[in-house]
């Protein structure tokens, strides 16, 4: 199958890589060259702008969208919408408020094109390896990038949960649970670390990654990264809330607002976004500033997200 | 190698199937005979009495504990402890309170009796097929029992972590970690469940349980409780804070007073204990009252705790 992609930022890169060599056809843009050269030595066609990468695409097109969340998405959206045919489909991919997929959705709808929402998780290992995908869209729309969605998925790691939305709304669920997980994770860990016990860290999240409940792809990222710098020196006890472009709200405070929309509570969602919100305020060498670490530490393992100390 | 075992609950028995199978050779005890006869069956010798279980091992001995933890620990302490001699080990293999932990070791220290903590996690199904092992005691007695160790243990899941009471504390610092996981996990499946969306929670779930982000042991033990009963209509929404022994104090509780006592914040810890603390003041059919149901499934799937509707 051929798509375009727009985007190959540290997810979207390696997503394209893997589409090729899964097999199929990339027309690629993205607004700095390096990413762009890189995919197309593995085999993408490289479009000089969005214009050249639609004719560069056969109707009905797929277009899959890998930018910042916000702004960015809607301007490459405007960008397309003249470009594109009624019939072809827009993939949105970016960590997206579902409430801005369901406006974008009716925008391009009244123009006859089709969108789709996908939520992609896993890390920058997985956008490489095979990811985990939540897909909103309809039926037709599913079974049509099939063969796309197989190509980014990790074996099985994917599935249609409802109509245009239900992937970000799924998204936006995972991040807040991601966020109660890492808040917690660190909180245990910074027990550890000024406990008597002058317990080896490495050692300790060895340990609680082999087959203990709380046994998590969140924990081995700890241990890696512990593996590497044993008392996290070399990262910042400032964790960011959002992606790396801080224009975009944090993720989990969607997950906080819509919860309080729909008058439901998520305590420990909303106290972890407090923490990193307030991560700015704690002392590097301190039990709060060693939980901040830990949570970027897992941060910086999974998705590269700016947490080293400069 | 030859060891005493003494409890034979829902993860003692696994453990003593699981060093029968490894080759060494158990003489057990328990309360109640039914355990008993089938650790018999499968090799063990079953002793009579305690008195008897001392007599059936060669000096030094081992004697696992693996008993509720608090005062039927201490009870047992004391009934081996005239029946000990120097250089006799015990492991004590209980969800114990660190504190317990190093107060028992000075007081069979005084006799000559060494002691060791073990902190197991990862539920029913790692005590059968190798667990997560957290372990406080001497070099020299850990290098004694690394057969019993390797036994136990999940490939390479276990490490002395330091000496008596730090194996305890590290499974306290895990459980802590737990109820937070437990608690986000809980609030993003409420979240999904009262959205517009109509989510089927058994495919959301098994898309989160594949590469993401997320994806742990507790989200795969949710993901199967969600298949036997997609909407947990058999899980009561009041969550047992605490083991099945209702005397003892919820794990929790200790990660919480210890980090007041080190003058150290674990803010989610805290809020998902009080959560669990409160949990049967929450209406069964709201948000929160699935959001407990939710955290109870996973302790019914690692630990079959008693979370099913009477």
């Amino acid at each position: 199958m051929k798509l375009g992609f727009i985007g190959l930022g540290r997810m979207g890169k390696n997503m394209v890589l893997r589409q090729l060599e899964k097999g199929n056809q990339v027309v690629a843009w993205n607004r700095s060259s390096e990413p762009l050269e890189e995919v197309k030595k593995a085999g993408a066609e490289a479009a000089k702008d969005i214009s050249d990468l639609v004719s560069k695409l056969e109707t009905p097109r797929v277009v899959w969208l890998m930018l910042p969340a916000g702004e960015v998405t809607d301007e490459f959206i405007d960008q397309l919408l003249p470009l594109l045919k009624p019939g072809d489909l827009i993939i949105e991919g970016a960590n997206s408020f579902y409430k801005d997929t369901l406006r974008r959705n009716e925008k391009v709808a009244g123009k006859g094109i089709h969108f789709m929402d996908i939520g992609v998780s896993g890390g920058i290992e997985s956008a490489r390896e095979g990811a985990c995908l939540m897909i909103g869209g309809s039926k037709e729309d599913y079974q049509k990038i099939l063969p796309v969605i197989k190509a980014a998925a990790w074996p099985n790691g994917y599935g249609l949960l409802g109509p245009v939305g239900a992937g970000h709304f799924a998204k936006m669920a995972h991040n807040g649970i991601e966020y109660g997980m890492m808040e917690s994770i660190g909180e245990g860990a910074a027990l550890l670390k000024y406990s008597d016990f002058n317990y080896d860290l490495r050692e300790v999240f060895r340990i609680y990654s082999i087959r203990s409940i709380i046994d998590s792809r969140l924990i081995s990222w700890l241990r890696d990264e512990l593996m590497e710098d044993p008392n996290l020196d070399n990262i910042s006890s400032v964790i960011g809330s959002g992606g790396s472009h801080k224009k975009v709200k944090a993720e989990a405070h969607w997950t906080v607002d819509t919860a309080k929309e729909m008058g439901l509570e998520v305590p420990t969602v909303k106290l972890a976004l407090k923490v990193r919100e307030n991560s700015d305020k704690d002392k590097e060498n301190s039990p709060e500033g060693f939980r901040n670490k830990v949570v970027a530490a897992m941060r910086w393992q999974f998705g590269h997200h700016p947490v080293k100390k400069t």
